[in-house]
Protein backbone atom coordinates (compact mmCIF):
# COMPACT_ATOMS: atom_id res chain seq x y z
CA UNK A 1 0.00 0.00 0.00
CA UNK A 2 1.31 2.80 -0.94
CA UNK A 3 0.20 6.97 0.18
CA UNK A 4 0.86 9.50 -2.54
CA UNK A 5 0.76 13.65 -1.83
CA UNK A 6 -0.11 15.41 -5.29
CA UNK A 7 0.10 19.07 -5.91
CA UNK A 8 -2.19 20.66 -8.63
CA UNK A 9 -2.28 23.59 -10.59
CA UNK A 10 -5.69 24.39 -12.20
CA UNK A 11 -7.51 26.68 -14.29
CA UNK A 12 -11.54 26.40 -12.45
CA UNK A 13 -13.18 28.35 -15.40
CA UNK A 14 -14.96 25.71 -16.96
CA UNK A 15 -15.82 23.45 -13.58
CA UNK A 16 -18.27 23.34 -11.18
CA UNK A 17 -15.95 23.23 -8.19
CA UNK A 18 -12.98 20.45 -7.15
CA UNK A 19 -15.72 18.10 -5.36
CA UNK A 20 -16.50 15.58 -7.25
CA UNK A 21 -20.44 15.67 -7.72
CA UNK A 22 -22.19 12.28 -7.99
CA UNK A 23 -25.00 11.45 -10.81
CA UNK A 24 -24.70 15.23 -11.91
CA UNK A 25 -23.07 15.04 -14.71
CA UNK A 26 -21.52 18.49 -13.95
CA UNK A 27 -17.33 18.23 -14.44
CA UNK A 28 -15.32 18.63 -11.79
CA UNK A 29 -11.57 18.82 -11.12
CA UNK A 30 -11.55 15.79 -8.55
CA UNK A 31 -13.48 13.94 -10.98
CA UNK A 32 -11.05 14.38 -14.46
CA UNK A 33 -8.02 13.42 -11.98
CA UNK A 34 -9.41 10.66 -10.74
CA UNK A 35 -10.17 9.50 -14.23
CA UNK A 36 -6.56 10.23 -15.30
CA UNK A 37 -5.41 8.23 -11.91
CA UNK A 38 -7.82 5.23 -12.62
CA UNK A 39 -6.87 4.66 -15.86
CA UNK A 40 -2.57 4.39 -15.21
CA UNK A 41 -3.73 2.46 -12.01
CA UNK A 42 -6.18 0.17 -14.03
CA UNK A 43 -8.46 0.08 -11.42
CA UNK A 44 -10.63 2.93 -9.43
CA UNK A 45 -9.14 5.54 -7.55
CA UNK A 46 -10.40 8.40 -5.32
CA UNK A 47 -8.86 11.23 -3.97
CA UNK A 48 -8.68 13.10 -0.83
CA UNK A 49 -8.95 16.99 -1.21
CA UNK A 50 -7.39 19.18 1.45
CA UNK A 51 -10.67 21.33 0.71
CA UNK A 52 -13.54 22.19 -2.11
CA UNK A 53 -13.19 25.01 -4.69
CA UNK A 54 -16.09 26.23 -5.86
CA UNK A 55 -16.97 26.51 -9.91
CA UNK A 56 -14.82 29.39 -11.23
CA UNK A 57 -11.96 29.44 -7.83
CA UNK A 58 -8.54 28.49 -9.46
CA UNK A 59 -5.80 26.64 -7.78
CA UNK A 60 -1.86 27.19 -8.03
CA UNK A 61 -1.20 24.92 -4.69
CA UNK A 62 -4.20 22.45 -4.25
CA UNK A 63 -2.85 18.59 -2.69
CA UNK A 64 -5.05 15.64 -2.63
CA UNK A 65 -3.52 12.16 -1.68
CA UNK A 66 -5.03 8.36 -2.51
CA UNK A 67 -4.02 5.46 -1.01
CA UNK A 68 -3.86 2.43 -3.11
CA UNK A 69 -2.13 -1.15 -3.56
CA UNK A 70 -2.00 -1.12 -7.29
CA UNK A 71 -0.49 2.34 -8.19
CA UNK A 72 2.28 1.52 -10.98
CA UNK A 73 4.09 4.56 -11.32
CA UNK A 74 6.83 5.56 -9.04
CA UNK A 75 5.64 9.43 -7.32
CA UNK A 76 8.63 11.05 -9.69
CA UNK A 77 7.54 10.37 -12.87
CA UNK A 78 3.81 10.42 -11.88
CA UNK A 79 3.38 14.47 -12.88
CA UNK A 80 4.28 13.89 -16.46
CA UNK A 81 2.50 10.81 -16.32
CA UNK A 82 -0.66 12.05 -15.12
CA UNK A 83 -0.44 15.53 -17.24
CA UNK A 84 -0.63 13.53 -20.32
CA UNK A 85 -3.45 12.29 -19.30
CA UNK A 86 -5.23 15.35 -18.44
CA UNK A 87 -6.59 18.17 -19.83
CA UNK A 88 -4.46 21.43 -20.59
CA UNK A 89 -6.77 23.26 -17.54
CA UNK A 90 -5.48 20.96 -14.90
CA UNK A 91 -1.57 20.37 -14.10
CA UNK A 92 0.30 18.02 -11.31
CA UNK A 93 3.26 19.79 -10.33
CA UNK A 94 4.35 17.41 -7.80
CA UNK A 95 4.25 14.22 -6.40
CA UNK A 96 5.48 12.95 -3.08
CA UNK A 97 5.05 9.42 -1.32
CA UNK A 98 3.91 10.15 2.04
CA UNK A 99 3.44 7.96 5.24
CA UNK A 100 0.41 6.24 5.39
CA UNK A 101 -1.26 8.27 7.60
CA UNK A 102 -0.75 11.71 5.87
CA UNK A 103 -4.32 13.09 5.06
CA UNK A 104 -4.67 16.01 2.72
CA UNK A 105 -7.73 17.59 4.80
CA UNK A 106 -7.14 16.53 8.31
CA UNK A 107 -3.05 17.11 7.69
CA UNK A 108 -3.54 20.63 6.77
CA UNK A 109 -1.82 23.12 9.56
CA UNK A 110 -2.21 26.45 7.36
CA UNK A 111 -3.99 27.22 3.72
CA UNK A 112 -2.94 30.61 1.82
CA UNK A 113 -5.85 32.11 -0.36
CA UNK A 114 -5.05 34.72 -2.74
CA UNK A 115 -7.86 36.91 -4.00
CA UNK A 116 -7.24 39.63 -7.07
CA UNK A 117 -8.89 42.41 -8.17
CA UNK A 118 -8.49 44.16 -11.63
CA UNK A 119 -8.22 47.97 -10.42
CA UNK A 120 -8.74 49.68 -13.92
CA UNK A 121 -11.41 51.67 -15.80
CA UNK A 122 -11.45 48.69 -18.38
CA UNK A 123 -10.83 44.99 -17.93
CA UNK A 124 -8.23 43.22 -19.58
CA UNK A 125 -9.53 40.24 -21.55
CA UNK A 126 -6.36 38.66 -20.38
CA UNK A 127 -7.94 38.79 -16.77
CA UNK A 128 -11.44 37.89 -17.12
CA UNK A 129 -11.63 34.65 -15.72
CA UNK A 130 -8.65 35.47 -13.05
CA UNK A 131 -9.93 38.76 -11.48
CA UNK A 132 -12.82 40.79 -10.27
CA UNK A 133 -12.99 43.74 -11.87
CA UNK A 134 -13.31 46.59 -9.87
CA UNK A 135 -12.99 50.63 -11.93
CA UNK A 136 -13.95 52.25 -9.12
CA UNK A 137 -11.74 54.30 -6.86
CA UNK A 138 -10.47 52.59 -4.03
CA UNK A 139 -7.92 53.40 -1.11
CA UNK A 140 -5.62 50.54 -0.83
CA UNK A 141 -4.36 52.12 2.03
CA UNK A 142 -7.82 52.22 4.13
CA UNK A 143 -7.73 48.24 2.76
CA UNK A 144 -4.14 47.08 4.48
CA UNK A 145 -4.91 48.80 7.25
CA UNK A 146 -8.91 46.92 7.64
CA UNK A 147 -6.74 43.43 6.39
CA UNK A 148 -4.53 43.78 9.54
CA UNK A 149 -7.21 43.39 11.97
CA UNK A 150 -7.98 39.88 10.55
CA UNK A 151 -4.37 38.93 12.04
CA UNK A 152 -4.94 36.76 14.99
CA UNK A 153 -7.65 33.97 16.43
CA UNK A 154 -10.97 34.90 16.50
CA UNK A 155 -14.85 33.70 15.65
CA UNK A 156 -14.99 34.85 12.01
CA UNK A 157 -18.84 33.94 11.72
CA UNK A 158 -19.18 37.80 10.59
CA UNK A 159 -17.30 36.19 7.42
CA UNK A 160 -19.07 32.42 7.11
CA UNK A 161 -22.01 31.58 4.37
CA UNK A 162 -25.30 32.05 5.59
CA UNK A 163 -26.98 28.70 5.48
CA UNK A 164 -23.83 26.59 6.17
CA UNK A 165 -22.92 26.27 9.72
CA UNK A 166 -19.69 24.72 11.34
CA UNK A 167 -20.21 24.25 14.87
CA UNK A 168 -16.73 26.05 15.50
CA UNK A 169 -16.14 29.02 13.39
CA UNK A 170 -13.04 30.43 15.99
CA UNK A 171 -9.69 30.21 13.01
CA UNK A 172 -6.50 31.85 12.82
CA UNK A 173 -5.03 34.38 10.41
CA UNK A 174 -1.50 34.56 10.10
CA UNK A 175 -1.46 36.74 7.20
CA UNK A 176 -3.58 39.10 5.67
CA UNK A 177 -1.44 41.16 2.77
CA UNK A 178 -2.62 43.42 0.54
CA UNK A 179 0.23 43.96 -2.44
CA UNK A 180 -0.42 46.08 -5.49
CA UNK A 181 0.90 44.96 -8.59
CA UNK A 182 -1.11 47.95 -10.45
CA UNK A 183 -3.61 47.52 -12.04
CA UNK A 184 -3.62 44.27 -10.06
CA UNK A 185 -4.61 44.02 -6.52
CA UNK A 186 -4.11 40.85 -4.57
CA UNK A 187 -5.32 40.35 -0.96
CA UNK A 188 -2.93 37.16 0.77
CA UNK A 189 -4.86 35.60 3.24
CA UNK A 190 -3.06 32.50 5.18
CA UNK A 191 -4.56 30.52 8.21
CA UNK A 192 -5.09 27.57 10.05
CA UNK A 193 -8.32 26.97 8.01
CA UNK A 194 -10.68 29.29 6.09
CA UNK A 195 -15.05 28.98 6.43
CA UNK A 196 -17.33 28.50 3.64
CA UNK A 197 -16.66 32.17 1.45
CA UNK A 198 -15.01 33.41 4.44
CA UNK A 199 -12.19 34.70 1.85
CA UNK A 200 -14.74 36.03 -0.58
CA UNK A 201 -16.66 37.54 2.27
CA UNK A 202 -13.66 39.21 3.89
CA UNK A 203 -12.71 40.88 0.41
CA UNK A 204 -16.04 42.14 -0.26
CA UNK A 205 -15.74 43.76 3.52
CA UNK A 206 -12.20 45.43 2.47
CA UNK A 207 -13.88 46.54 -0.92
CA UNK A 208 -16.44 48.62 1.32
CA UNK A 209 -13.15 50.15 3.11
CA UNK A 210 -11.75 50.84 -0.12
CA UNK A 211 -14.75 53.08 -1.41
CA UNK A 212 -14.81 54.53 1.98
CA UNK A 213 -18.00 53.24 3.07
CA UNK A 214 -17.04 51.77 6.50
CA UNK A 215 -13.68 52.25 7.94
CA UNK A 216 -10.80 50.46 8.47
CA UNK A 217 -11.55 50.07 12.40
CA UNK A 218 -14.93 48.52 11.70
CA UNK A 219 -13.03 45.23 10.75
CA UNK A 220 -12.88 45.02 14.57
CA UNK A 221 -17.02 45.69 15.19
CA UNK A 222 -17.64 43.01 12.20
CA UNK A 223 -15.71 40.39 14.07
CA UNK A 224 -17.19 41.00 17.44
CA UNK A 225 -21.18 41.45 16.33
CA UNK A 226 -20.62 37.41 14.61
CA UNK A 227 -23.14 38.64 12.10
CA UNK A 228 -22.87 37.98 8.59
CA UNK A 229 -25.22 40.94 7.53
CA UNK A 230 -22.77 43.35 9.03
CA UNK A 231 -19.79 42.13 6.54
CA UNK A 232 -19.54 43.14 3.24
CA UNK A 233 -21.39 41.14 -0.13
CA UNK A 234 -19.73 37.82 -1.88
CA UNK A 235 -16.92 38.82 -4.19
CA UNK A 236 -17.30 36.47 -7.21
CA UNK A 237 -15.28 33.15 -7.53
CA UNK A 238 -12.97 34.33 -10.59
CA UNK A 239 -10.77 36.28 -8.28
CA UNK A 240 -9.92 33.22 -5.91
CA UNK A 241 -7.14 31.37 -6.12
CA UNK A 242 -5.87 28.22 -3.08
CA UNK A 243 -2.53 29.10 -3.20
CA UNK A 244 -0.60 27.03 -1.11
CA UNK A 245 -1.47 24.14 1.18
CA UNK A 246 0.87 23.54 4.73
CA UNK A 247 1.61 20.26 6.51
CA UNK B 1 -16.99 63.65 -41.31
CA UNK B 2 -15.19 62.16 -38.34
CA UNK B 3 -11.94 59.84 -37.77
CA UNK B 4 -11.72 57.96 -35.19
CA UNK B 5 -8.44 55.79 -33.60
CA UNK B 6 -9.59 52.79 -31.49
CA UNK B 7 -6.48 51.19 -29.34
CA UNK B 8 -7.69 47.51 -28.77
CA UNK B 9 -6.89 44.31 -26.24
CA UNK B 10 -8.19 41.25 -27.06
CA UNK B 11 -7.23 37.54 -26.46
CA UNK B 12 -7.05 35.69 -29.77
CA UNK B 13 -8.05 32.17 -28.08
CA UNK B 14 -11.49 32.06 -29.46
CA UNK B 15 -10.81 34.04 -32.73
CA UNK B 16 -9.81 33.35 -36.66
CA UNK B 17 -7.35 36.38 -36.19
CA UNK B 18 -8.14 39.75 -36.68
CA UNK B 19 -9.33 40.20 -40.45
CA UNK B 20 -12.46 39.69 -41.13
CA UNK B 21 -13.18 36.85 -43.63
CA UNK B 22 -16.51 37.80 -45.22
CA UNK B 23 -18.94 34.29 -46.11
CA UNK B 24 -16.97 31.89 -44.05
CA UNK B 25 -18.69 32.45 -40.78
CA UNK B 26 -15.80 32.29 -38.88
CA UNK B 27 -15.24 34.20 -35.98
CA UNK B 28 -12.86 37.35 -35.93
CA UNK B 29 -11.94 40.66 -34.21
CA UNK B 30 -12.55 42.93 -36.84
CA UNK B 31 -16.11 41.59 -37.23
CA UNK B 32 -17.15 41.62 -33.77
CA UNK B 33 -16.04 45.05 -33.20
CA UNK B 34 -17.38 46.14 -36.45
CA UNK B 35 -20.85 45.03 -35.29
CA UNK B 36 -20.38 46.85 -32.33
CA UNK B 37 -19.73 49.96 -34.20
CA UNK B 38 -22.60 49.57 -36.74
CA UNK B 39 -24.96 49.54 -33.79
CA UNK B 40 -24.13 52.75 -31.93
CA UNK B 41 -24.20 54.24 -35.19
CA UNK B 42 -26.72 52.59 -36.56
CA UNK B 43 -25.29 52.10 -39.97
CA UNK B 44 -22.71 49.45 -41.50
CA UNK B 45 -19.12 50.92 -40.23
CA UNK B 46 -15.60 49.51 -41.93
CA UNK B 47 -12.64 49.46 -39.71
CA UNK B 48 -9.17 49.85 -40.95
CA UNK B 49 -6.60 47.55 -38.58
CA UNK B 50 -3.23 48.81 -38.00
CA UNK B 51 -1.81 44.66 -38.90
CA UNK B 52 -3.74 41.23 -39.18
CA UNK B 53 -2.83 39.18 -36.21
CA UNK B 54 -3.53 35.33 -36.94
CA UNK B 55 -5.69 32.92 -34.96
CA UNK B 56 -4.87 32.81 -31.44
CA UNK B 57 -2.58 35.28 -31.69
CA UNK B 58 -3.23 38.18 -29.11
CA UNK B 59 -2.92 42.30 -28.50
CA UNK B 60 -2.80 44.87 -25.84
CA UNK B 61 -2.31 47.37 -28.46
CA UNK B 62 -3.85 46.85 -31.69
CA UNK B 63 -4.69 50.12 -33.42
CA UNK B 64 -7.40 50.77 -36.05
CA UNK B 65 -9.47 53.50 -37.63
CA UNK B 66 -12.65 54.24 -39.04
CA UNK B 67 -14.39 57.50 -40.92
CA UNK B 68 -17.56 58.29 -40.32
CA UNK B 69 -20.65 61.03 -40.80
CA UNK B 70 -23.03 59.11 -38.39
CA UNK B 71 -20.55 58.53 -35.58
CA UNK B 72 -22.60 59.98 -32.44
CA UNK B 73 -20.64 59.31 -29.01
CA UNK B 74 -17.80 61.66 -28.23
CA UNK B 75 -14.33 59.84 -28.11
CA UNK B 76 -13.65 59.97 -24.71
CA UNK B 77 -16.92 57.89 -24.19
CA UNK B 78 -16.29 55.51 -27.00
CA UNK B 79 -14.43 52.94 -24.89
CA UNK B 80 -17.37 52.55 -22.24
CA UNK B 81 -20.01 52.66 -24.57
CA UNK B 82 -18.16 49.99 -27.44
CA UNK B 83 -17.07 47.60 -24.04
CA UNK B 84 -20.83 47.35 -23.15
CA UNK B 85 -21.38 45.90 -26.70
CA UNK B 86 -17.92 44.00 -27.24
CA UNK B 87 -17.65 40.39 -25.64
CA UNK B 88 -15.79 39.98 -22.62
CA UNK B 89 -12.44 39.23 -25.04
CA UNK B 90 -11.99 41.75 -26.85
CA UNK B 91 -12.20 45.72 -25.40
CA UNK B 92 -12.09 48.94 -26.28
CA UNK B 93 -8.67 50.63 -24.32
CA UNK B 94 -9.08 54.39 -25.85
CA UNK B 95 -10.64 56.19 -28.52
CA UNK B 96 -9.13 59.77 -30.20
CA UNK B 97 -10.56 61.93 -32.66
CA UNK B 98 -7.79 62.05 -35.45
CA UNK B 99 -7.02 64.03 -38.35
CA UNK B 100 -8.87 62.66 -41.64
CA UNK B 101 -5.60 61.69 -43.08
CA UNK B 102 -4.75 59.38 -40.27
CA UNK B 103 -4.99 55.67 -41.69
CA UNK B 104 -4.48 52.65 -38.79
CA UNK B 105 -1.79 50.68 -41.58
CA UNK B 106 -0.25 53.80 -43.74
CA UNK B 107 0.25 55.53 -41.15
CA UNK B 108 2.27 53.51 -38.15
CA UNK B 109 6.12 54.32 -38.05
CA UNK B 110 6.38 51.11 -35.30
CA UNK B 111 5.11 48.21 -34.12
CA UNK B 112 6.28 46.23 -30.66
CA UNK B 113 5.46 42.88 -30.67
CA UNK B 114 5.84 39.95 -27.64
CA UNK B 115 6.44 36.66 -27.99
CA UNK B 116 5.92 34.68 -24.88
CA UNK B 117 7.48 31.66 -23.66
CA UNK B 118 6.76 29.27 -20.59
CA UNK B 119 9.69 27.88 -19.55
CA UNK B 120 9.28 24.61 -17.08
CA UNK B 121 9.10 21.36 -16.90
CA UNK B 122 5.13 21.87 -16.02
CA UNK B 123 3.19 23.73 -18.49
CA UNK B 124 0.73 26.25 -16.22
CA UNK B 125 -3.12 26.13 -17.00
CA UNK B 126 -3.28 29.70 -16.37
CA UNK B 127 -0.22 30.37 -19.52
CA UNK B 128 -1.52 27.60 -21.89
CA UNK B 129 -3.38 30.46 -24.22
CA UNK B 130 -0.73 32.78 -23.92
CA UNK B 131 2.74 31.29 -23.98
CA UNK B 132 4.52 28.51 -25.73
CA UNK B 133 5.78 25.66 -23.28
CA UNK B 134 8.95 24.11 -23.38
CA UNK B 135 10.42 22.34 -20.76
CA UNK B 136 13.96 21.36 -22.45
CA UNK B 137 17.10 23.33 -21.07
CA UNK B 138 17.35 26.97 -22.80
CA UNK B 139 20.63 29.15 -22.76
CA UNK B 140 18.94 32.61 -22.27
CA UNK B 141 22.22 34.22 -22.12
CA UNK B 142 22.81 33.12 -25.72
CA UNK B 143 19.39 33.63 -27.08
CA UNK B 144 20.04 37.42 -26.32
CA UNK B 145 23.30 37.52 -28.08
CA UNK B 146 21.55 36.20 -30.99
CA UNK B 147 18.52 38.49 -30.92
CA UNK B 148 21.37 41.50 -30.68
CA UNK B 149 22.02 40.62 -34.23
CA UNK B 150 19.02 41.56 -35.52
CA UNK B 151 19.07 45.04 -34.84
CA UNK B 152 19.53 47.25 -37.75
CA UNK B 153 18.17 47.03 -41.24
CA UNK B 154 18.72 44.06 -43.18
CA UNK B 155 16.45 42.07 -45.80
CA UNK B 156 14.57 39.53 -43.60
CA UNK B 157 13.40 37.52 -46.05
CA UNK B 158 14.97 34.27 -44.53
CA UNK B 159 11.82 35.25 -42.15
CA UNK B 160 9.23 35.51 -43.85
CA UNK B 161 6.28 32.53 -44.28
CA UNK B 162 6.93 30.73 -47.56
CA UNK B 163 3.91 31.60 -50.26
CA UNK B 164 3.55 34.61 -48.88
CA UNK B 165 6.04 36.94 -50.87
CA UNK B 166 6.25 41.14 -50.54
CA UNK B 167 8.44 42.75 -52.63
CA UNK B 168 10.14 44.42 -50.36
CA UNK B 169 11.25 42.73 -47.52
CA UNK B 170 13.93 45.16 -46.25
CA UNK B 171 13.24 46.04 -42.32
CA UNK B 172 14.60 47.76 -39.44
CA UNK B 173 14.62 46.22 -35.73
CA UNK B 174 15.05 48.83 -33.27
CA UNK B 175 14.30 46.78 -30.27
CA UNK B 176 15.06 43.34 -29.77
CA UNK B 177 15.42 42.17 -25.85
CA UNK B 178 14.95 38.91 -24.42
CA UNK B 179 13.66 39.51 -20.73
CA UNK B 180 13.16 36.43 -18.31
CA UNK B 181 10.23 36.85 -15.47
CA UNK B 182 10.31 33.26 -14.50
CA UNK B 183 9.38 30.69 -15.84
CA UNK B 184 8.29 32.86 -18.26
CA UNK B 185 10.96 34.16 -21.08
CA UNK B 186 9.87 37.33 -23.10
CA UNK B 187 10.99 38.23 -26.46
CA UNK B 188 10.11 42.08 -27.56
CA UNK B 189 11.23 42.97 -31.30
CA UNK B 190 10.20 46.66 -32.40
CA UNK B 191 10.62 47.83 -35.81
CA UNK B 192 9.36 49.83 -38.97
CA UNK B 193 7.18 46.56 -39.50
CA UNK B 194 7.40 43.25 -39.79
CA UNK B 195 6.86 40.26 -42.78
CA UNK B 196 4.62 37.76 -41.99
CA UNK B 197 5.14 35.09 -38.96
CA UNK B 198 8.06 37.32 -38.91
CA UNK B 199 8.26 37.27 -35.46
CA UNK B 200 7.44 33.54 -34.85
CA UNK B 201 9.90 32.63 -37.28
CA UNK B 202 12.84 34.63 -35.21
CA UNK B 203 11.68 33.65 -32.19
CA UNK B 204 11.69 29.33 -33.41
CA UNK B 205 15.40 30.62 -34.48
CA UNK B 206 16.21 31.59 -31.19
CA UNK B 207 14.94 28.86 -29.80
CA UNK B 208 17.21 26.87 -31.83
CA UNK B 209 20.68 29.18 -30.33
CA UNK B 210 19.07 28.25 -26.73
CA UNK B 211 18.91 24.63 -27.14
CA UNK B 212 23.13 25.05 -28.73
CA UNK B 213 21.71 23.66 -32.00
CA UNK B 214 22.87 26.78 -33.44
CA UNK B 215 25.25 29.76 -32.08
CA UNK B 216 24.48 33.54 -31.88
CA UNK B 217 26.46 34.27 -34.46
CA UNK B 218 24.87 31.86 -36.97
CA UNK B 219 22.29 34.53 -36.58
CA UNK B 220 24.10 36.33 -39.30
CA UNK B 221 24.14 34.14 -41.98
CA UNK B 222 21.00 33.47 -41.47
CA UNK B 223 19.89 36.70 -42.25
CA UNK B 224 22.65 36.98 -45.33
CA UNK B 225 21.44 33.75 -46.58
CA UNK B 226 17.62 35.52 -47.34
CA UNK B 227 16.99 31.53 -47.32
CA UNK B 228 13.55 30.55 -45.10
CA UNK B 229 15.06 27.28 -44.54
CA UNK B 230 18.27 28.30 -42.51
CA UNK B 231 15.86 29.75 -39.59
CA UNK B 232 13.84 28.15 -37.15
CA UNK B 233 10.52 26.90 -36.60
CA UNK B 234 7.45 28.96 -37.01
CA UNK B 235 6.79 29.29 -33.14
CA UNK B 236 2.79 28.44 -32.40
CA UNK B 237 0.47 31.62 -32.38
CA UNK B 238 -0.75 31.38 -28.81
CA UNK B 239 2.64 32.90 -27.41
CA UNK B 240 2.41 36.33 -29.35
CA UNK B 241 0.85 39.35 -28.78
CA UNK B 242 0.81 42.89 -30.81
CA UNK B 243 1.91 45.09 -27.74
CA UNK B 244 1.89 48.35 -29.45
CA UNK B 245 0.97 50.73 -32.94
CA UNK B 246 3.70 53.99 -32.67
CA UNK B 247 2.73 56.98 -35.40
Amino acid sequence: MKNIKLTLAYDGTNYHGFQEQRGTGLATIQEALEKALSTIAQTPIQVIGAGRTDAGVHAQGQVVNFRSEKWPVPAEKAPLALNVLLPGDIKVVKAEEVPMDFHARFSAVAKTYRYSIYHHRVMSPFHRYYCYHEPRRLDVNAMQEGAAYLLGTYDFKSFQAQGTPVKDTIRTIYRADIIEDAPVINLYLRGNGFLYNMVRIITGTLLNIGFGKIKPEDMVKIIESKNRTLAGTTAPPQGLCLMEVEY
